[in-house]
């Protein structure tokens, strides 16, 4: 048996699985079989929690998008891991040191259950972003017939590109999102964010997810919308993000240092699944 | 803890939760919950297993859709139901009487692991469909601008409206579905399924759940096309039906008796959700 539980945060939905206890090898096909909802048991990302590599962190966190490939940071499911181990007994510590694939990060559970999130330090430079581009921060992205986009790019551990809408409700988020996701100048492919300035310390947003398609929340993107709005001058320090699934804080104190993000982590329920089923796949 | 099993039937996916070991009352909100895919547990619907209220029955079945609706029948739920109390060790039965809301059915367990399921009497009185005409077997329904269209009625427990198409992958079944679903004539509303006829012994099949949405496997409405093709004399007495789920074994050897169906059950996981989770909803 696999044991997992399903957490979510703002929506954004896990599968969580204690790789220290168990021996988990799961193929690309397996973990779109346990990702898928109707056949398998249904989320945007699977997380590993395995020993870490090094001796500076508690664990190894990964993640894999639905669509088997794995993905450096999640932010929400950052929030979900903290949870997770520290209600498993894994750790009894309040901030805990996670290897990702973009490095360390240090999430810190609050008293009144939510989590604080060190999502380290955005990049701007495009070559590291990956963004074929001279500069990053605002740069006119020609997208097919819709012609130029003001677009902002930055990674967060991952890549987003971030633009600019009057009302996030009629954004044309299934139609552009697919086509910046995909744009060439993305090597790697991006997250693409529909950010709306309500005033200097709250946007509202929606992303299209690398991968995963619209989601209720997505954590890295909604740091990146923020960064984006502050290097442009149009937010403070300390926003409040407002996306479909719900809330987070978002906060950017030194702009040469992390960005810091609060928000809610949901266990949901406990499961098991045979390996037989799993091996279907 | 609450403790459930999630499986499926062709991909129409269930919560089969034994209400005869554990003590279960779920309001319609929680039953929402449940069936929510990000912020639950998620299916199409909700399968209580409890205790007869006749002697005659093993079992008394109910069913809630993810709206939180109760309804009467569900087939593919049948069969998952049947591998669901075998499985956990409820009935040593291969042949097992269980009460639904649209009377006894007797689902029973092949060796190959799929399962058969009378499927009860097809209804063809107008009144006990409910359809509101003179004649339910083909009938001209005016479905708003789209005008005319020839549908047959009848009841497999619930109601359905079965229209022939020529190609099911190109039905407008996302536009007519709802209007169908809702139609006036329908005063319980109505399940709506397109038809296309491959050839005596096959269909193509796709299907507007009353409540759900289109599903990937609708078992009654297997059932009613296939009896809406005989009574037309479109189909032998025992048909292979395609669904985007997989293949159904539909038969009605005699027209004054019950229709058969045989399919598969698949069981994916055992869960447990702790109330204190479900009574926030």
């Amino acid at each position: 048996m696999l044991k997992f539980s399903k957490m979510h945060g703002l929506g954004n939905d896990f599968v969580v699985i204690d790789a220290i206890e168990q021996t988990v090898e799961l193929t690309s096909a397996q973990i779109q079989f346990l990702s898928d909802r109707r056949f398998g048991v249904g989320c945007d990302q699977l997380l590993l929690v395995e020993k870490p590599q090094t001796a500076e962190a508690d664990f190894r966190y990964r993640i894999f998008n639905a669509d088997g490939g794995e993905v450096a940071q999640c932010g929400n499911g950052a929030r979900c891991f903290a949870r997770f181990v520290r209600d498993k007994g894994l750790t009894t510590k309040d901030t805990i040191a996670v290897e990702t694939a973009s490095g360390l990060i240090y999430p810190t559970l609050q008293a009144d259950g939510s989590v604080t999130v060190d999502m380290g330090k955005p990049i701007f430079e495009p070559a590291k972003i990956p963004f074929q581009a001279e500069e990053a921060t605002t740069y006119m992205l020609t997208i097919d017939e819709h012609g130029k986009k003001e677009i902002a790019a930055l990674s967060m551990g991952n890549p987003h590109a971030v633009m600019l809408v009057d009302d996030v409700t009629v954004a044309s988020v299934l139609e552009l999102g697919p086509l910046i996701e995909s744009h060439e100048r993305f090597p790697e492919r991006v997250n693409a964010g529909f950010m709306q300035i309500v005033d200097s310390d709250s946007i509202r947003l929606r992303v299209f997810e690398r991968g995963a398609g619209e989601t209720s929340a997505c954590g890295t993107g909604a740091c990146a919308a923020v960064v984006s709005g502050i290097k442009r001058g149009l937010l403070n320090t300390m926003v409040t993000v407002s996306l479909p699934g719900g809330d987070l804080q978002i906060s950017w104190p030194d702009q040469d240092a992390s960005v810091w993000m609060t928000g809610p982590a949901q266990h949901v329920f406990d499961g098991e699944i045979a390996w037989a089923t799993i091996k279907q796949h």
